[in-house]
Order: structure tokens, then C-alpha cells, then sequence
């Protein structure tokens, strides 16, 4: 029996939103049903931010109200506060997601807030979801490098994964936001944080900046990471922007995954097609090489 | 003291055979220059094969007699047989690479032979190369893939790079031509010829057609493999021909293993240079992240 490995999509969330076109609702949510189909059993579907700062995300209560939803399959959403957890509720989101940062800069400049502020913010938000059923999920951005301080002390990474685990977090997805960590670095954050949180809490989510990601995916695997985020046709960094900090593809995650021996429950010819059908969308090549690749072949 | 890893750079060979573009003799010797200069030990610089087959190759004479070579750095060339021999020979070449494949239908498509013929054709030529003093290096194709075949056995593997290392060969270079493997497959290959061969003449020589070259890369390390093939720009696979197996670009496998805590003694500023300059003599983008992301970053 081959260990399983459970593939968090997200694509419709953390992908379009680094995108520079906008797509319509239908769009969205055809995206994040197609995802689900192709046996994927988590797909962050949306963000209640301010469509102020995240205009892409705007009409994420539509995009939840639209989705056929899949038994077994989570959608979660993005909430920084009560109020965007309020209008997750609403939606009846069956999952919603905090995030924080490792990076003290980072989190004033993205959340206006220090770390210490922003972990209050999300008590309350945390304390209601769990009143009400909800699961809460804890992301920790910069886990390997900040775009303003560069270097990020383990000790905070391990701190406020720690902070977020402690609050009721099922499950802390550890970001290399701008995808500058490799392989050993990877593995020894992973390590750092696994001595406070059990590593089958921890998520492995890793953008392909410098081609680092599967090798970081790889490493943590090592380690017991058994949880890892990724974006379907790796939304969030186009091909055409080069340095743009792209998620990880998520055709090439499974790719790697099944042939190394791991059982994703995805079906990966169902993730290439809906990756050639978003990025048609987008009007922009895939960022997968997988996907590049078997497309190739196609079309000799 | 960090762990030393060897990167073998092949872009001037197998990199420039595989570009659509011929580049001049001036640009091809500066190119190994250039490599050499930004501290590689190992800079593969041309092959001794047939014109007709591969064109991009036919001024290797020229290349060699006009490279400036650096003391500590050897220039290896590929052999097919005696006549290439005698043909680097001529040029006082430092280090030879004779090279088989793993799978049968692409030994007899690529080098018009069977595996048992293709060994007992490199047999005279590594014998020549002992008695002269010229180093002589083992390449064994299709190691985790074949174009024709698909699956390749194990077998093949061991008994190829088994029958080259004791025909002579100080290293044999394990090549997933095609760039289908993954981490665990890499993984598997490797410790099967490690039974057969010193782990420490091994060499892993990844492409990244699916994106999976570093995490082979990072999972050989494992397995103790401190060798790795690869090529400046990711030469020998364009961007713009999706698809196409590219060797793994030497600055992202670099920039990996620098920041995972190994010494190369390769500066990556000069490696990145040294891409965007060839890349520019190519007319196309360099299919390196590292040196993308840097680009990025510098011109924003």
C-alpha cells in the first residue's frame, strides 16, 4: 500500500489572486469544481479580504455560493478577521484559514499589523470557528526568507507556527512566500518546527521562484511532511513575468508524488486538462512543465 | 568544512548540440572559458562525432586549440570510437566520454549499435585512452526512461554502468535523457548501481523536461552521489520549445546546493553572467529560474 500524501489545491485562492487578469465568478467556480473532479480533496476557494487591497477576490461569497460542492472535499477560505470570518460563515465555508508571518516587516507591510497584533486578531476569529464547526487552517508566510529582512530567524517561524497550532489550527501550511529556500533549508525549518508541532500538522507550501519547490517538496517529504499546497498550472507566477513568485504546479507535485511511490488520489491527466483550460482562460502558457511537456507531445 | 559536490557543466556539448542555433568557434571557446572562470572544474567542450549527425559539434578541434585552459580544470570531449579518439587526442584532450545507453531501442536509434556492440566498440578507445594518460568518463543514457521502450530495467542500468566502470571509466554518468524520472525513482536507480559501482564515481545527469531535475538532484545526495551534470542556462533546452529535454540548468543546481549547506567553489554571480550572455547569443530566454528571478529583480 503506498503512502498517501493529500495535495491542498490553491489555485482558485493563492493563484488568482497573483494573477493579473481577473476572472469572472463562473470561471472561478468552474475552476474549483474541476479541481474537486480531479480528486482532489482540499481547494482553497476564495479569500474574505478587502477587495480593496485583493480586488480578485471580491466576489468570493458568489464563487462559494455557486460551487457544486463535493462530499469529502473541503473548500477553504481566507479570512483575516471576525468580519471576513462572519462573511465566510455566511457562505456556510466549511473550512477558513488565517495566516501570519515569520517576518516582523513582512507582516506589517501585508497585514499592517506586528506578528504579536495579528495573532490577537485571529484569536477571536479562531475561537468562533471552532463555536460554530468550522476548521481553521494556519498559514505562515516567509517560513524560509523575507522579501524585506531577508534572512528569517527559525525561532520565529517555530514561534508563531506554534502560536497558530496552539489556537486551534488543524493543520500550519509553512510558506517560502517568495520561493528563495532550498532543499537543506527546507528540511531543517521543517525539523525546527516539527520539535513544537507534530509534523502531521504541518503543510509544505513552497513557490517556484528558483526552481526550488519539488526539491523542498522532496526534502520535507524526508522529514514526515505528508501535506503539501500547490497551484494547478502554478497560478500565481506567470511563465511570462519572469520572478514572479509562482506556487508550485500542482500537476507537477502529483507527478513527482504517484511515480515516487505516494498515492495522491488526484488524477493527474484530469489536472493537465484543467490546467490548459485556465491558462486558455488567462490567455497565458502553463507554468507546469508537466503539463508543457505532455502538451508537446500532443502536437508534434 | 562543508561537503564538496563536482558539478560536471556539459552546456558548451550537450547543451549547444541540442540548441537549435550553431554558435561560432569564438563564442563556444569563450563559453568554456567563461565557465571555467566562474570556478567549474569540469567543463565538457565539445565531441568528436560524426558532422553529418550532429553539425553543432564539427569545429570542436577549433574549440579546443583556441580554449585557454586552466590549471585544475580538465575539458572532457565524447569519443563515440577510435576515430573520435585519435581526433581528441590531436588536440590534447584531458579527459575522453565514451557513452551507452541503458535501453536497447535507443542505442541502436541514437549510435546505430546494440548495447553488447556499443561496449565492445568503447573498448579500444578506453584502452588507447589508459595507455595515453587521457582520463576517460562513462555516460549510460535512459536511465530512468526510454523514448522508445518507456520503462527501462534496473537491470540494464547496473550491467551498463558495471560493464563501463571495468572497461576503465574513473566516473559513469547516469543520464535521464528524457527528464521523466522522479525523486524516488532516482533514488532507487541510484542505490541499485551503487551496488555494482562506487557510489563515489557516480554522476547523476537529470534533464528537466518535467521539472523534476533538483529533486533528483537533492535525492541522489541522499544516496551519497557528490557528482552532478549540468548545464549553464539550462542550454539544450529552449523555453519557447516546451517540451524539449533540457539538461538542468548549472546555476539553479548551484544556487540548491550552495544554500543546502555544500561547496561547489562555482560563483553564481559569474554563472548568471554567463547565462544571460549566452542566452543573448542564442536569441532566447535563459530556461534558468535563479538567473530569471535575478533578472527580474534587477530590472523591475
Amino acid at each position: 500500500m503506498p503512502e498517501t500524501v493529500t495535495i491542498v489545491e490553491v489555485g482558485p485562492r493563492d493563484g488568482l489572486q497573483n494573477e493579473q487578469q481577473t476572472v469572472s465568478v463562473e470561471t472561478k467556480a468552474e475552476l474549483v469544481e474541476r479541481l474537486a473532479n480531479a480528486g482532489l480533496t482540499s481547494v482553497e476557494a476564495g479569500a474574505f479580504v478587502s477587495p480593496k487591497w485583493v480586488p480578485q477576490m471580491a466576489a468570493s461569497d458568489e464563487v462559494m455560493a455557486k460551487i457544486k460542492r463535493r462530499d469529502g472535499v473541503s473548500y477553504p477560505v481566507l479570512t483575516p478577521n471576525t468580519k471576513g470570518y462572519e462573511a465566510a460563515k455566511a457562505v456556510n465555508a466549511d473550512t477558513i484559514a488565517i495566516f501570519g508571518a515569520a517576518s516582523e516587516s513582512f507582516s506589517k507591510k501585508n497585514i499592517n499589523a506586528t506578528i504579536e497584533e495579528s495573532l490577537e486578531r485571529f484569536r477571536p476569529v479562531a475561537e468562533a470557528a471552532k463555536a460554530d464547526g468550522i476548521k481553521v487552517r494556519g498559514y505562515v508566510s516567509c517560513v524560509l526568507g523575507c522579501p524585506y529582512e531577508g534572512k528569517v530567524a527559525l525561532d520565529s517561524v517555530v514561534r508563531v507556527s506554534k502560536a497558530l497550532y496552539e489556537m486551534g489550527c488543524y493543520e500550519i501550511s509553512l510558506g517560502d512566500t517568495i520561493g528563495v529556500g532550498t532543499a537543506g533549508e527546507a528540511r531543517a525549518m521543517v525539523r525546527a518546527v516539527a520539535d513544537a508541532v507534530p509534523v502531521t500538522a504541518l503543510a509544505g507550501h513552497y513557490h517556484d521562484t528558483y526552481g526550488q519547490a519539488l526539491a523542498n517538496i522532496y526534502a520535507s517529504l524526508e522529514e514526515g511532511v505528508r501535506t503539501f499546497d500547490s497551484s494547478v498550472s502554478g497560478l500565481g507566477g506567470c511563465p511570462y513575468a519572469p520572478g514572479a513568485s509562482g506556487n508550485v504546479a500542482t500537476e507537477d507535485v502529483v507527478y513527482m508524488l504517484e511515480k515516487s511511490g505516494f498515492a495522491t488520489g488526484a488524477d493527474l491527466d484530469a489536472l493537465v486538462e484543467t490546467s490548459l483550460w485556465i491558462s486558455e482562460r488567462l490567455g497565458r502558457a502553463p507554468a507546469s512543465k508537466v503539463t508543457l511537456a505532455r502538451r508537446a507531445k500532443r502536437t508534434p
